[in-house]
């Protein structure tokens, strides 16, 4: 397993110089992940940032009640990382956890920081990730004040389109914030 | 009115080199807005951030049934701005209006592209907004996923020390996803 799925998105998704996607790549080391494994934990200060070559990762809380509240499902090129952590050099407050056996480009934010000064192009890029990642967390917030079981599901298709098929629906209903059975039945209509 | 809230803010937040925040006020304009009125309606494009100097703005969406779903409030010394609608060109889901008779500085995303490029710190602070938004946002998330009704309201209060004083009790329960009845009964309890 090497970076190459990594780099056909940079080369697709950003418009960096080839250099400087080549020094990213450099920096990258792959890491194989095992299904239940942990990139990170509760309590740790998260350095890097995770591009998903082949598997499944889930980023999630455990709250005072002891229930896991997943917070992103990331699969095949999506980037994973606790931003908050990285940022305020503070203890994470999430896990990132393999659903299935995985491999990942890791990238340390160094890097990240020490080429966002040096290309401005890179620059735009980490910028578009920001403003992607806020995209979708003002998304999912309008979800949960407002959406039926139904809508969100429908979106969840949409956005995760080949994750039902990968995941266990109690892990799809926690992430949507609704029952187990509310799913099931929301479900058993759109298959009607 | 002047940006002189706006100017102790960059002054105490930001590590930045005073000329170029002398460019950023430079190119500030002041703008009231009237209790009720709009600083933007969903389907015009945002162009803007808005700093509120005095005053105080929801940014929320209406949703398919017609029903208001509060994403944010901001008092004096928040920054509001539509980051989606202003990063894709694209028509914004969100209103952003005065809850209270309201002065913002008014900041062009041009202008804050255009200091990113040219300001290491100036690009880092922007940076760090994007991130401490990104921050509340899955605060904000996880809150909705698991909080009770009471761990809303007390986060709410820190994040917002005097709105409770500001604003009715009707736009806080829709802030926070649950139901005015609900927010009426913690607050009894609390008092207790």
């Amino acid at each position: 397993m090497d970076t190459s799925r990594f780099s056909s998105y940079l080369r697709s998704h950003a418009d960096i110089d080839p250099n400087i996607i080549g020094q990213l790549l450099g920096q990258c080391s792959i890491q194989k992940v095992a299904k239940g494994d942990f990139l990170l934990r509760t309590d740790e200060r998260c350095k890097h940032s995770f591009f998903v070559e082949i598997g499944l990762l889930k980023q999630y809380i455990i709250d005072s009640k002891g229930k896991e509240h997943i917070i992103q499902f990331a699969p095949e090129d999506w980037i994973v990382s606790d931003r908050e952590s990285i940022f305020y050099d503070q203890p994470s407050t999430y896990f990132i956890q393999a659903v299935e056996d995985t491999f990942v480009s890791t990238i340390s934010q160094e890097e990240i920081d020490r080429l966002s000064l040096s290309s401005p192009e890179f620059m735009k890029f980490n910028n578009r990730l920001l403003n992607n990642h806020i995209r979708q967390l003002q998304k999912r917030i309008i979800q949960l004040l407002g959406a039926s079981a139904e809508e969100r599901y429908l979106d969840f298709i949409k956005v995760y389109p080949d994750l039902t098929q990968r995941i266990p629906q109690t892990l799809i209903a926690s992430f949507l914030g609704i029952t187990p059975e509310s799913l099931s039945r929301v479900r058993k209509e759109l298959a009607r």
